[in-house]
């Protein structure tokens, strides 16, 4: 994948230390051997200019137009920021590099307080790079496409109101799987099994895995499980007969598709991947055992 | 894999349901165009000699040749009967099927009341062929070989003694993951996941699935969850300090190997699978939902 | 509480299964010894004229007058249906019996095929009586009142709308316990124990326990676990800052009451409660097993 | 409950962490208004008489004689430690104070590091009391008591074996719940819901709760769930027939009673309670957050 010459920096809106985080970025790019920084203009606008290093170009292009003209993006801010940008450069083979200023942060892995040497070793070809894939979701009515959208993390079927069950039909390769009432079903990639679908009680799947998580929502029936099958698998839901409710399919917690009953929803691996760009020395079960508070051995041992 | 025509026999030895499938099995295949039938020499011992039909001669053998005479082994007995068949089997290319007198079924899928049709479709090659891979399990200490086996559901690591705790190191791809401690650890294939892996809280895998899950039984800390990894997955343990326990490894539940603090237990895919023949239309889902009482759909729709 | 002589009955509106059972319950009742049926006005209006007996007298009041005039409320519908109905009658009184068309029918626990020889018996004094103790909720902002509701199952505090989470601090009597964020959080009496708190994991509670439980849905942080605590404790929520929802109260999945960020949800035991009427020989245990699919032993043995 | 004078003493005897607290803990008495100090014989013969300050006479007697001498028995270890003491100390009136020097700490509220001031303050007076239910069990083999114990967090019924199911009925209050498959049943009190039954799935029962639970491990059916029951209720388990296992009931994780098949094990509350003290201000939620990894709030906010 070689050295990035031109960077992309795209924040989240809302929060200062985004802001703070973003222009600590330019100013140290500013120093760096690349040929020019963009700004996503949505986030440019909320940046004040004085942040910006005086003497340096930042120039400013619809968030669209970043892949054409970037070899990396550098996103700002929580996983969920992330999410609405890899849904966007899906596709365009430029590389997504997370500055953690949220939450969780299973994605963003650059904490703000190590900006410089982490980007700098980065800057200078010492990283991995890792593959994830998408998922494509299509909303039908009959033989009308209602909506569709990409997803990293998940695709979420739910009767849209909460207090309310949804029914649906789930058949997995051409194959019927079972008739559920619950609170919904989480379909997840391995890169979404570490968010919602875990506190779905759906397993953590390792990020290179082929496979996706089928995680039912507090279903009725008590013997139902998380399933997991092939990366390949072509899911179909077939919403239930209408009671009182508004079904959606969400993807990544951001986009919504508002649905009916005998809608059938599709979702299938998209041919369109990201690929996340980690400092060397990443591992994805160090991010786990510390994210998710797991216990160190006492005494190093080899394996 | 065309049709069969040298048919060995296994049977689980202390049930008289057994005995009789068996001789029912036997009487059925001496009105079949097949060349020979093999009874595996332990099971004939406990078969009366008048239970099988006159003027049809049956060879007996022992059980590890059976794979080198036959083209098919049925196995008569519950998913426990076949795990003990499917370890000798493994690798040698020679397909089993199973007659289900146990409790669960999900891997002897034809029922004792359907064993002439379904058997009967199955010798005119009317069947699907379905194959499962295996773990290899070896147990290390310094660098001596403790024990190994096959396994086509589990491997688990346990402290032998109920109510005691173990402690172990988890190693996954030469990566540490975590020290647990716990009434133990499942390592299961897709094949496994739904026999004691599903009891303790792992998800559903479908067994077409290159992956394995890893399930802590009972684990000290609240946020362990089940891990799926690739199927070409190195999983190495390290078991923690001794207290008063007898560490052992079990595989499918049948064998044993006795382990010590500090041994290194390696659990990887083994290069010898089986292969499962199941009658036609035969469907995993299908008998999730039996098994498992899901929920089917009120009114057929088309997916 | 002696025998009943005049009896109310109380119908889910919308379905033929309730108007042919409430018909047939009508003719029952009128060839026993009772003084007089009452038919729910709204009830009354769905149900034609020609279903009753000839000869026979049904008088129509309104549903909150019931209880005044009757010693008896028998609801025909699901367990949805008789929440409503223990909500209007709670602290008369006056006991419920339900008849049971809906699909659970943990509450309802006759059969629509067994009306005449249980109801008969119920009538002639043979029958157990148990009390259902409920929740009294009260929502505030400041030192306004915004809503309140009686609960038989279950008061859930949820964000309003799907994929958001809310964020809230949980006190149990007067102690903080801790903030949360999830998809919500259900606080359950025993009687709900086996309905939405069931789905959402939390354990069974016998319906004599004087306990509430607190299950959180779909908890961010994997250490979460559902709480049982005394019934007489006292629940405080407090709802966290606000993002983009619209936070809900619901009681029973029935009633709604809408919150704001800053709002306290008080949750505890209402001084009323109402009286389930079973016939003779009815016992929780017995409904578990037939409604969850627990196993049944094989040969009798004494306890 | 009063001031403390003679004070009892009891420690893990293979730690020296423990004599080194317990060092600390007599000196410290020798400064303050105690009558006399008395030493647990077993524990005082791995505590070098040196470590004991001179001039402070410190009496030693039977572990089992403790009761009768002191008004106050301080036990230093982890939980387990003071398990065994309850057990010992039950019914005797006397109060258990715990110092911590093990890995959970429930039970033992008072840090190593906290001995000074938090032992002066109770001493002076400044504490909490409260009263902790042990369960009594019986394993009934026809007419004759085969084994019987105390327990203060919990009796488990196993198979003594791992890889083993035990098959069993359960009743409670006479009525006969269901016959299960599984790794065994937990029936935890209040005060052992945060030990192995938590690992086992169960939920958290406030201290002061008069409840049962019984929390199934690792069983065969899906929609066995955890059952909380009134304290007074009475437990009874039929062991199902053998196979290759050797049933035990394990009290606390110390106590082991081996069972046959038919064996009965009854479980019920003990008439014999235990006193714990605690620190003023000592609140189980606080312990909880703390030892769960609980959430607190950001802002304090008021309940």
């Amino acid at each position: 994948m070689g050295s990035f010459k031109r960077i992309g920096l795209i924040g989240r809106l809302d929060s200062e230390a985004v802001a703070y985080s973003l222009a600590r970025l330019v100013a140290f790019l500013a120093t760096q051997p690349v040929d020019q920084v963009y700004l996503d203009a949505e986030t440019g606008a909320v940046l004040a200019d004085h942040a910006l290093p005086a003497g340096f170009s930042v120039m400013r292009v619809d968030r669209e137009r970043l892949p054409s003209v970037c070899d990396l993006v550098i996103v700002v801010g929580g996983d969920g920021s992330l999410l609405g940008s890899a849904r966007l450069i899906a596709g365009t083979g430029v590389p997504l590099l997370g500055v953690n200023r949220g939450r969780l942060g299973f994605l963003t892995d650059i904490s703000p307080d190590a900006i410089e040497p982490k980007l700098g070793a980065i800057l200078q070809g010492d990283y991995s790079a890792e593959s994830r894939f998408l998922l494509q979701v299509s909303v039908l009515r009959g033989e009308d496409l209602i909506g569709e959208s990409l997803a990293l993390n998940d695709v979420v079927l739910h009767p849209g109101q909460f207090i309310r069950m949804i029914e649906f039909d789930l058949h997995i390769d051409g194959q019927f799987v079972y008739r559920q009432n619950s609170d919904g079903l989480i379909i997840a990639t391995p890169t979404g099994s570490t968010a919602y679908a875990l506190s779905g009680g759906g397993p953590i799947m390792h990020p290179a895995l082929d496979a996706l998580v089928l995680v039912p929502l507090n279903p009725h029936l008590l013997s139902s499980r998380p399933i997991v099958v092939s990366g390949d698998s072509a899911i179909a839901l077939q919403i239930g007969e209408p009671q009182t409710l508004q079904p959606q399919v969400t993807c990544d917690g951001q986009v919504h598709i508002d649905a009916k009953a005998g809608d059938w929803v599709r979702v299938a691996k998209s041919p369109h991947a990201i690929t996340l760009i980690h400092p060397s020395g990443h591992h994805f079960y160090d991010v786990c055992r510390n994210k998710l508070g797991w216990a160190t051995r006492y005494v190093p041992s080899q394996a």
